[in-house]
């Protein structure tokens, strides 16, 4: 008897994780022969704890899965459920029964270091009780921190995103260009830089902004931060400075941290501003000159404007080989990515073990930041430009992006 | 002997202010026969007193003219200067003088409500003196608040920059549909609610989000928008709710200085927190649920990730216009849209006196605004929808945009 396959989205969303289910899915599909049903959880895991999942198959006759494609966000919903430590928690029987009851034989998970906690802990206990599921993980975050693959479906897109509207940003500031002021982006990333770090990918030649880039990776010292800009100000009247969320000092505590000792709103909470607004403040009471902060927001992992071809197809490459990967028996996987070769960007699908990628967190290395730790270098920039290139042409109705949703 | 043209961008930029420009200079190096030397003023009519100007065509040669019809911000650099009200000031026969030394007879000035006050002001004293110089305005704000004018330059662009962003935020807000949340946008516009309101252009389908939309036309009144945020996420449990950052209570007070009031920095400053970051700390207290707030920033004028085709041909076409209109002998005028069909889009480009324009500001009209003043009607729908129509093309360089700028 053939058996099912389920599939959930787990995490953050990022602009294309629903690609990655649109590779799952179609792929799946074109496996009738040794795939039944193809289920996808609502909520992920905790969804369908709750018999919340749907038939995909639908979907391609409707048409419905060729939006999905080109639709950020997580389609078919997202959960944050961490799965008890303990293995022999009545939890997973009870999950396992479900999957008897849906006759599920391949479980799909795309997410990013929790998500791949999760495959883990099942494919585990899958093992531990002779369970024949065959349970595989799709990378998927903006943050580009999972340890075992080159990089993560999900960066490209994002360093696009990023790097674009840096550039905008800095043409932006450039027009009173009589006058100095400082611009302070702040970009997403608590503990990896990557995302900050793509930032770099915005200048159109040498020493053009954005000037200084300060990852999470190397301790932030506020007077050096001063120093820098005053001087940075000399060459660059109009100077874009683009910073990690996490920037920390040197004893750890997060530069935000500084503003929220003392703001306190109406309601006696206290203000949480971020690292960007703080600095702002810094520059303005040290320098006296013109000072905004901007923080990019969700926009950096949700915009469809600046879908990077390149991550897009890797996203739903990974979630068709790891389709295949399942058919041919392999479980406790996920899919990574190894780069073949450095100068023409080609890369290799391999399976690599969840149990080593889960909950470990791979960051800038150091020697990619400057040695003033106010920049990246070379390699940085021949690492992460191959991966936002390529355009993807989204639908549009009405003169927006058109997307799927559940109805 | 053939006179000399001159062109300037003034207040803030815009995704299509250069487009205006490409449109002028365009128009103008085709009538070689009645103008000679087409400048650009650098950083507006400021630079242009210390002599800071450039020869166009060059621009023409080399490429760099389409170049600059997709590039965002002023190319040519932006001031925001007020010309002396009192027109028997030194600074008007130096600035004449001036034009004089350039052999100018046409002068262009891109842009909103403070550039028009020039082109006033300019074509009010080259009246006055028996100046022969034509003094035309090009419009230009996203803002879409000046009068005499169907809409701006600018407002289309940006308007669809809005639409899309709420679409993706509110498809990213709704990952965890299990469980309630809400998501503030904050928008610009600090008395029109033009663009806030265009963020009604981002729902899929009737009663989608963002539900609750709020203008700076009508008051705000907090415990009314806690009510309408309680009872909209018994249907909505991942509300978005659209505010202009220039929403006000019934005295006048803006909703951001509520918080103002109390918020201290670390340098004694006061915190200057947004209407969005007030609400989102508001909905918490109040409602207990999850809250965000994110504010569009300059992205909303600067994106060239979203020009809506329409608004950018418009840009264009009214600089081109503007050389016709000036060669034809119009002389303290803006060029102007005036809406033809509004079943069937189409505008025709028409002069108005300058001096109506400016100074004066439009906002949306209170009848396109819902009784409870949480939406906008269909009304409003119907005038912004064209404006946002069709995608342009911008040019790629290694993944990212490619823009012109001066060297």
């Amino acid at each position: 008897m053939k058996k099912n396959a389920v599939v959930g989205q787990s995490g953050g969303p990022t602009a294309v994780i629903n690609a990655s289910l649109y590779g799952v899915a179609h792929e799946a599909l074109n496996h009738k022969d040794s795939i039944g049903t193809i289920y996808g959880m609502i909520n992920g895991i905790e969804g369908f704890l709750n018999n919340q999942i749907m038939d995909l198959a639908p979907l391609e006759e409707s048409g419905e899965l060729e939006l999905i494609r080109t639709t950020p966000g997580s389609y078919l919903g997202s959960c944050r459920y961490k799965l008890p430590e303990d293995l022999t928690d009545p939890l997973y029987p009870q999950l396992f029964q479900r999957f008897e009851e849906y006759n599920i034989g391949y479980f799909f998970y795309i997410g990013g270091n929790d998500s791949m906690d999760t495959v883990s802990k099942l494919s585990r206990y899958a093992k531990k009780t002779g369970s024949s599921i065959r349970i595989l993980g799709i990378p998927k975050t903006i943050d580009n921190d999972l340890v075992e693959t080159d990089h993560t479906p999900g960066f490209g897109s994002a360093a696009k995103f990023v790097a674009s509207s840096v550039r905008e940003i800095a043409v932006d500031a450039s027009v009173y260009d009589n006058k100095k002021s400082v611009t302070i982006v702040e970009i997403m990333g608590r503990h990896a830089g990557w995302l900050t770090a793509a930032s770099a990918l915005a200048r159109k030649f040498d020493g053009d902004n954005p000037v200084l880039i300060y990852l999470p990776e190397t301790s932030f010292n506020q007077d050096a931060f001063i120093e820098k800009v005053r001087s940075a100000l000399e060459q660059t009247p109009n100077l874009v400075v683009c910073i990690s969320e996490g920037i920390h000092d040197e004893s750890g505590t997060f530069i935000c941290e500084y503003s929220n000792a003392v703001g306190v709103d109406t309601f006696g909470h206290k203000m949480l501003t971020g690292s960007g607004k703080y600095l702002e403040n810094l520059v303005k009471e040290r320098l006296g000159v013109k000072v905004r902060s901007i923080e990019l927001n969700v926009c950096q992992r949700c915009s469809s404007a600046m879908l990077s071809k390149t991550d897009h197809k890797e996203a739903m490459d990974a979630g068709a080989y790891g389709v295949k990967a399942a058919l041919e028996g392999s479980t406790g996987n996920m899919v990574a990515f190894k780069r073949l070769d450095s100068d023409n960007y080609k890369i290799d699908y391999v399976l690599k073990d969840v149990n080593i990628i889960c909950n470990q967190e791979k960051t800038v290395p150091i020697d990619w930041i400057t040695d003033d730790g106010a920049d990246v270098t070379e390699e940085f920039i021949a690492y992460a430009k191959p991966l936002i290139q390529g355009e993807v042409t989204v639908p549009m109705e009405d003169g927006v992006p058109k997307f799927a949703y559940r109805k």
